[in-house]
């Protein structure tokens, strides 16, 4: 179903505008958010995901992390979505790793989960094309960067695509969820108990198998990020990355998990994707 | 009262420091943020007052502006106080113009506001007294500015004080308050119905009979800025200044209420007070 647009508002030159639609794929209305660089006034620019993490909707990457300077410089859209449907599934409010703002970007097979929670085809099929729809981007030109939960997500989905996505970054992700209680705790409620199911859906078991093409990776850590050593685990990531992943883990010494930390290093994942697109 | 850390987030090198302290003049708890520069850790640095608008606290600023790049680079602290007493007065959450975040920076003479909404000398007494006892702040060298209300508190507290503050910058400041009914509210309920006892808190009321030192003052004002015409009138402000207040007032095409004005513009505002310190 068309986009249509609920706000605007300008900054650096360009416009972010954000959408409700129809989602026929999570069976409710979704909300999401484009910044449009003053390039895309005169042509189509090319796409950049942002999957943002847990408790947050589409508005904190936009109101939060200034991305958009950088893009409206190099001439790039930033692609904002919501972290879940909005289904009202009974119970959905009532733990921070499942449900609401928690929808980790999978395809759920398990129990009241499995009709709406299909967050990976969400983003992966009907919001390109829901985008395509929109005038002055180019969904054919597409990269993908997340944070935490939403890091995760930019590093399975760019992984399953590598042909859809030139370049894959990451602020502090879940980027081996089967072996972290946060991850592991959404995998089985959305998946089951069998964690041959959970593989598909993590980065670090993806990584070992992966055969694709060549990708760049960038990864942001801050050293003081209370999530770091049990629920994101980036060193495992790269450890098991095959040569032609080329990942850059990057610990960032003193900062945190907050979006402090992704204003203060987003200048650099942008330009990271605007140079492999 | 000495101030007590209530939060550290590491940010372009500096901190992003949250603190909490009793306020005798206020009469109850009071929280307010800085940013330190890396700078700060090797000398004291000069500070930049910053006023939020109505709805505010002392967050807003320090996460949506991106003010931290700027003042990272040029080596200036960034204070962000909160916009009201958090005193519990009866009824003090009723309206958006009057009580709690919504202290419009004066020192209310008035009925039940007169004990604890004593903003004006909260900001210009109180406080640059609490930043005192922090280490790697020079609270001697010290400038000021604003947005909407916080423009407001910014323009009047830089005027009444020209020794202070080195210079005066605002976003969309209420500028004639007098004049517009968001501020004739405000000032009505705090200072009485003596229209007399107001033109101490109109900045342009107070430019009209300015006699101190030379001072810059820059204004952006967004056109597509719903409270310009009826609420804000800067252009007020520009027409009643004497010579020696050099006012330059931007008109910024398209540009909205928002804090995506403010961080498309923040870096010139910075520059701007650090070019006068």
């Amino acid at each position: 179903m068309a986009a249509s647009e609920q706000s605007a508002n300008k900054q650096y030159g360009g416009w972010n505008r954000r959408y409700k639609h129809e989602s026929e794929v999570l069976g409710c209305s979704m909300t999401f958010t484009v910044y449009y660089p003053p390039a895309a006034e005169k042509g189509s620019v090319p796409v950049l995901y942002y999957l943002s993490g847990l408790t947050c909707d589409d508005q904190n990457f936009i109101t939060k992390a200034n991305a958009q300077r950088k893009a409206s410089e190099l001439g790039i859209a930033l692609i904002s979505p919501d972290t879940s449907p909005r289904a009202n599934v009974p119970g959905e409010d009532d733990a921070m790793e499942v449900g609401s703002a928690a929808g980790f970007y999978l395809n759920a097979t398990e129990g009241k989960w499995k009709q709406n929670y299909q967050m990976y085809d969400y983003i992966v099929k009907e919001l390109p094309s829901v985008l395509s729809g929109l005038k002055g981007l180019n969904t054919q030109k597409a990269s993908i960067m997340g944070h935490s939960m939403g890091g995760h997500g930019a590093l399975v989905i760019g992984l399953r695509n590598p042909d859809k996505y030139a370049a894959i970054s990451a602020f502090a992700p879940i980027a081996n969820p089967s072996e972290a209680p946060m991850g592991s705790t959404a995998l089985k409620a959305y998946l089951g108990d069998d964690k041959s199911h959970w593989k598909q859906y993590d980065a670090t078991e993806i990584a070992k198998s992966y055969s694709g093409p060549g990708k760049k990776i960038l990864i942001d850590q801050g050293t003081s990020d209370n999530f770091w050593k049990e629920n994101l685990k980036p060193e495992n990531f790269k450890n098991a990355a095959p040569k032609q992943l080329s990942v850059e883990l990057r610990l960032q010494d003193g900062y945190d998990h907050s979006y402090f930390t992704m204003s203060t290093f987003i200048d650099d994942h942008v330009a990271f994707h605007a140079a492999q697109l």
